[in-house]
């Protein structure tokens, strides 16, 4: 007999995490550093300074186990949106036949931000430094938008400018995030721009440009040298965003314990730059690596036209198409790599997060993929079963879920599931209608022309002896 | 000093409410009743129970002062939303500059259902009880689609099909809800549409014709009668759609006096149909009434561009503009108007709920309106603030929040103020979009045209003395 009433599991909001969980002192290989795109080198801090807000530095390179959340901006997320809600999902669990309480599928539901994702998380702590340090303004690109509105919205919680670069092809097509944008006070501009020197070359090129994320991340770099007064800002990939995507794993293990469950038995997210996955999984990873818990399963999922970790290879690779950017020791299909227009445009990344590229290859964590039709497919599920409608990314996990629970009621397994609903899909509708009518399309690149590719490509040079 | 971490005011989802409040046996004056079209006299159960489901006609006509809510649907709102937080809007507060405690702003945020809105807390009820009534569909009309998507999610969690006549402007322009009643399972269709011989009609004047709420209506009640095993499913105006809502403003009364406050000094929502106002009103409404507590002003807000209550007059007329549904005693502009296409399409409606109407006479409650600009401008005014864009129609009641906070202010008034946060704004964007561009308009009849297009109408000829 199943009991509705304990399938939402709330907290209070004085129960906001106190502290951040930083894995790096803790992982079986020592953290590789983000290295100077000018001469190879690990970038010293004064030249990180320059670039990000100076606590955000600090937390890139600690190795402190845990970081404390400044009380102040624990309030914020209490006032805004944090604890979120842990799901189960009874609904999802009957329409797979699962019978009883066999198979359980708990997820954390980050959708109920105020734009819609767990990105403010890392928004409003990246804000909330900036304005200690008395910057003027933050500047950053994005695709479809997730990550911009997420800092828009940070931004003006704490009265600092934002200025974002959007990919073009998205700022025409998709003009919803972009408004959202802009009614949380952010300026944003279409890239390639006027604004920058940058974006002026590829206009010149072709005024009709369409963009890509390489480009829109020059654009904001360039833009962020302009004044002492302002920094650049990232969504995901480096370690500090990450650190303060932590909050969702660890309310996600209070949670489950209220709900009388010790620990899942598999935690799944999906991954494009790895911030959502990290921050639910980091907390059940160091587990696995301090001996606490070693059986939990950790699987991160991919897209198939974009599958930088079951794919690419593990090596330095910048971060950006146009290698302004720092260097990265990471998985990755290569910086010019151009992925498939899938709809999931929060996965469309060519590298991941180093800590999770180092988990990975530690066996700590595991990574799958799939087509986007049986994505979109499964995301219609949930939302038939449970409600809500995901976004394309956060189906890629729903996808893996299904897939977990039939693969464990086939062997009579006993198993608890934890995924992280990173965001709904309110934006991405378009997904939905191509699906229903029947015009959604797969990619996948073959093996092959992916290992040509990254053999073909500038490789930065590196000499890890001369750290 | 404010606190930041009581400014959210959860309830456990055990503590969604167990009865709905009927507010009908405390009117100062008696309740009018639905009428026959036909024949000009109260319609009888039997040929209400044709059209709705048999426990919502018995709630429509019901004389208890509470009517308990059944475990079972009290555990689908606890299971997919409710109770909706409460919160504080201390950042609202700032900017308006009122000092220390002296103003203090509540809004109940029922825009975190999975819809957006609070539509869903009648569309689960009938589905409900339409499940159990053993009927197989139900079927409805909607304008922009944010009543359509709650049934169609509704219906989803009951198995039960759900047709929605989509009014074709819409259909067209507004993609996005269609889209989302779709992953629900819903069948919708641009209304006019072959489906009907009402429709058909309309299609063979103009095959372009861009349809109306009242032709959608015509539409959906032809389809009802196709089956026994259908019915028409109704989003706002009835009495028992308005006793479903009042599960709002029993949780706000708990959650506000769990924020140390016995009674707000001043309540508001929106008004369209007067559902999401009076679901949040009645319960304060009904403290007016019986002398609990005389003191609370309640008001409710429309739009310049449809003000039934504020310019219309009171008397008996036709729901829907093709006089086919039941007929009601209530404020009205006349079932010929045609509201300006502003983009609040939840407030264009010719009427207004008959309870509302009775509270208005009686002077419990009373009406303001405002233009559409100021309201968008308040609305982005919420979204810097308090981070949630609301929909065009809440952003009617955040209008009218400020204006009165500022007058206290200004009077050195001391007052809580209480109101409906209705639903968001992410399917309305090009709202926002046209106000930040200047290309948003105001609509504004003159009070004599109002007038003589009322007088010139045909009227239903209703005797009352003879019920």
């Amino acid at each position: 007999m199943t009991d509705y009433f304990k399938a939402r599991i709330n907290l209070e909001p004085s129960e906001v995490p106190k502290e951040w969980i930083n894995i790096v002192p803790d992982l079986p290989t020592p953290m590789t550093p983000l290295v100077n795109p000018m001469d190879g080198k690990p970038a010293p801090p004064e030249m990180a300074f320059a670039i990000f807000p100076k606590e955000c530095v600090l937390q890139e390179v600690s190795q402190e186990r845990t970081i404390p959340i400044p009380n102040e901006l624990r309030e914020i997320y209490a006032k805004s949106y944090r604890p979120t809600p842990l799901h189960r999902a009874l609904r999802l669990e009957r329409e797979l036949g699962t019978e009883g309480d066999d198979i359980k599928i708990f997820y954390k539901n980050e959708s109920t931000s105020p734009t819609g994702s767990h990105k403010p998380n890392t928004a409003i702590a990246q804000a909330y430094y900036a304005k200690k340090d008395g910057l003027e303004e933050l500047v950053t690109e994005t695709g479809a938008g997730q990550w911009g509105s997420g800092l828009a919205y940070g931004c003006n919680l704490f009265d600092i400018k934002c200025t974002v670069y959007m990919v073009r092809a998205s700022f025409t097509q998709k003009p919803g995030r972009k408004i959202l944008m802009r009614c949380y006070n952010a300026e944003v501009h279409a890239s390639p721009s006027r604004f920058t020197e940058s974006g002026k070359l590829f206009l010149e090129k072709d005024p009709d440009h369409p963009g890509s994320l390489g480009i829109a991340i020059s654009e904001a770099i360039e833009h962020s040298m302009s004044s002492d007064k302002i920094r650049y800002s990232l969504g995901s990939v480096v370690n500090f965003v990450l650190l303060h995507q932590t909050v969702i794993g660890q309310e996600a293990k209070i949670q489950l314990n209220k709900a009388g469950i010790k620990d899942p038995d598999i935690v799944i997210g999906c991954m494009g730059g790895g911030s959502n996955f990290a921050g639910l999984m980091i907390p059940f990873a160091r587990d696995k690596l301090t001996g606490a818990n070693s059986e939990i399963e950790i699987i991160g999922v991919e897209p198939r036209a974009c599958p930088s970790v079951c794919k690419g290879q593990y090596r330095w690779d910048f971060g950006d198409t146009a290698m302004k950017g720092p260097i990265a020791k990471m998985h990755t299909l290569g910086h010019t790599f151009i992925p498939s227009p899938i709809h999931a445009g929060g996965l469309r990344y060519h590298g991941m997060a180093p800590i999770v590229s180092i988990l990975n290859n530690n066996k700590v964590i595991s990574a799958t993929m799939h087509h986007q039709t049986e994505v979109i497919k499964a995301g219609i599920q949930f939302a038939k079963t449970e409600g809500i409608l995901p976004a394309p990314e956060t189906a890629h996990a729903i996808k893996e879920v299904i897939d977990q629970a039939i693969k464990a009621k086939e062997n009579n397994e006993k198993k608890v599931i934890l995924f992280n609903f990173s965001g709904h899909g309110y934006f991405d509708l378009l997904a939905y209608k191509e699906y229903m009518t029947g015009a959604l399309e797969d990619y996948e690149l073959p093996t092959e022309s992916i290992k040509k590719a990254l053999e073909s490509e500038e490789m930065p040079k590196i000499d890890e002896s001369q750290f």
